[in-house]
């Protein structure tokens, strides 16, 4: 029989592109834990999450029965501008490693947000434009998202206004321009422009911020200002919705040529990336129907998954946010300035967490030179030059095929490659002129961030 | 009758690929004029150009008989990586101006190097690795071509030694580290590596250099090193051969449509994204087989077509290359710091100039400003961040649709959007503080360049 050649790259046609998303929780018999209002440590109502999210947003962070969401038409029209997004076949890496094993990645790099965070954005910002809102708010870390977001809010002639981790906003400064082009305006966080902010800046006056100092500040930002409701890029279950997008697209493709994956890597910052491409995936293993391997990859310096506790947690640094359950290294942890700024985040996504506690997926954590070495090795093969953060998924991808070169197996791999690294230049130099260190926190100073954990009994 | 619904994104299948370059020399009635030796102002032969140039490529040059030459496998392979790019329906465009005309967009960003020169350049180095060379040298502007052979030089594991245009090098920071990452050595230029380079940084002390600069000091390195030719992104008739590619694929991509263009238009710095889109498009108007609008745009800062003379002059600063015969501006024109660094070159290439001169294509310059305005109006409804020089074609492409808003016309348009303005935020920032500034040099201004002219008569 002759084997079906495997192009480069597998591009769905756009009457193969999905028309709905899909809710991984339905399927779920361990469903993620609910949010918790922070005052009364009961689970946050729609009406309650509608004061901080549009309500149609605020109602799909809640379901976790509907296992299909129509996408509307205009997100869908919105997709086709920039998706759908190739399968790769990873067929130069593939002889470059002399591996049996067959990899291929999901590329969402190839739109100006330069990431897969675009999936979500238009998501929220077409219901915050139908609920009739003037603007949104936001916080970024890699600045990936807050250019997802401008690029969403522009195309809905939205108001835009984004708080970005001061150690993105210092080591990416373009990424602020692409913003502005796009007509938002851009604060590093922690800024004086919030109580929060000044709180945080007053308490550690050297802070590089984080992804949950920012959060705290956009979330002040929106819920003081009339017609404004606050928009997240990560974490949440109707984020981990939106990008199911990722996943059902990859499916669709690897189902047209019969391809089986037996691993699934991503990288997993709050989870977003790694939730969307792995959601039809978990939902043939939720039901017993196929059996993957599924590993997340976060950094060694950030290690939520690895070494973080499955507890109830604020989501921000400011603890003006709802709780949620995850795993996490506590609110009060600071992340190392690591150039992935993206998976600078001290939680995970309730939903990955529960699937994790589980068992039904592995989590490693990598050093940041390992992740850098495999970043330039797969750009030179593979011609795209990738994200840090995208570059975590990379390091595992190769290493399990390493793996497969010593033991003859042809594993069939998938890993995500989430976006580009055009604006990561620094980072990149900071390798090249062999600078970069690798920090990995000790257990003491894990310490103050367990301790900020809240004491919630459920 | 039903009309077919054109999709957003029309990607050919691998098995539509092209399988050979078009060579549209072939098919002209009046050729282009041969490049000369500087010495002795005769015809260079191939033997005299193989010394500049890897052997196979010097025969590319001077072949304007064969109308299709194959692509070699290990090209094709590589192609395969990137390509095919899509042609894009602009229906978010449309919309936003209300135009009656059909525009697409051949979109040759979608790969690490950020533009179309990567077609070339894997050519080039293909051949260069074939001949057993060590390695190339070559200058680069914007910095995109520099980029693309980086790329295809470690792909091939060759030795790649870059000149930079000084302004750009400073202007764009992380191009040089995008170079490195793939292995490069970057000098800004005019430097004082080279003899020539001395030379011209004792004449214009202050000078930000050119491209004509930093191909004179590319090849002087190449000339004076063992194993190493010289390569060239733009104005040679081998690069448009090799980058015939994108109009096949354009041409291939719009007849699985039954879409015949009225109006075709490509930005215009040496030429080559300009030649290799209508390749061809102009073979059938040669052939008298169909009849197109074909619009070059250049800077109105450096308008080698519109202002310039139809005359043989040195292809570089230093009067170290061949003459070749071609719309210039004379190599003593320094033009200003524009930030479309890849059009600032005083010349253009030989066979768009013939061309242009048989009346079977049109010209026209415009200004910086009317340039990114055009730029951020694109960026925002169609969701890619164009380079400065694809906004050249945007500008136009813009204003052609809006001439058949006003007449009601149905017009099909056809632009290249050559690449991606990642590395151009400085440009955008001057843009969004509206500090950009427009120069038109006056007739005075042109005045050293044609003065600089050689005497040939031929």
């Amino acid at each position: 029989m002759s084997e079906t050649i495997i192009p480069y790259k597998i591009y769905l046609d756009e009457s193969e592109m999905p028309t709905k998303w899909y809710n991984m929780r339905a399927d779920m018999k361990n469903k993620p834990a609910p949010l918790l209002n922070p005052a009364t440590l009961e689970p946050m109502t729609v009406e309650e999450l509608s004061g901080v999210f549009c309500h149609e947003l605020a109602k799909q962070e809640v379901d976790d029965t509907t296992p299909y969401i129509e996408i509307p038409e205009e997100i869908r029209k919105f997709y086709k501008m920039y998706r759908p997004s190739p399968l790769v076949r990873a067929y130069c890496l593939e002889e470059k490693l002399q591996t049996p094993a067959k990899i291929y990645y999901k590329f969402e790099g190839n739109n100006t947000s330069g990431s897969h965070k675009l999936n979500s954005a238009i998501a929220q910002a077409y219901y915050a434009k139908k609920q009739g809102l003037k603007g949104v708010t936001t916080e970024t870390g890699a600045g990936q998202w807050g250019t997802a977001l401008s690029m969403a809010c522009a195309y809905f002639d939205l108001d835009c206004k984004v708080y970005m981790v001061k150690v993105s906003y210092e080591q990416k400064p373009f990424r602020r321009e692409v913003m502005r082009t796009y007509g938002a305006s851009v604060t590093p966080s922690p800024s004086d422009t919030t109580e929060v902010g000044k709180k945080i800046l007053k308490e550690h006056p050297g802070t590089t911020g984080s992804l949950g100092c920012a959060i705290s500040e956009a979330v002040e930002a929106a819920v003081g200002t009339e017609g404004y409701r606050y928009v997240l890029g990560s974490v949440l279950n109707q984020v981990l919705l939106h990008q199911s997008v990722i996943g059902l697209e990859t499916k669709a493709a690897l189902d047209k040529y019969n391809i089986v994956p037996d691993i699934i890597i991503g990288c997993a910052g709050g989870g977003s990336n790694l939730g969307g491409l792995i959601s039809p995936f978990m939902g043939e293993k939720l039901k017993g129907e196929k059996n993957y391997r599924i590993i997340a990859v976060e950094p060694a310096s950030c290690p939520s998954f690895t070494r973080g506790k499955f507890a109830y947690d604020f989501c921000d640094t400011g603890k003006v946010c709802p709780l949620a359950k995850m795993y996490t290294l506590g609110s009060g942890f600071i992340p190392s300035a690591n150039h992935a700024g993206g998976l600078r985040y001290h939680g995970m996504s309730s939903t990955l967490s529960q699937l994790y506690d589980d068992g039904l997926m592995e989590a490693v954590s990598v050093e940041q030179t390992a992740v850098f070495e495999a970043a330039t090795q797969f750009a030179r093969v593979e011609g795209i030059l990738p994200a840090p953060e995208s570059s975590h998924a990379i390091r595992v991808a190769i290493d399990e095929a390493l793996k497969c070169k010593e033991t003859g197996e042809e594993k069939t791999i998938v890993f995500g490659l989430t976006g580009t690294g055009y604006f990561d230049m620094v980072a990149y130099q900071k390798y090249n002129d062999g600078e970069m260190s690798d920090y990995i926190p000790t257990d003491e100073d894990l310490k103050p961030g367990f301790d900020s954990l809240p004491n919630v009994n459920r």
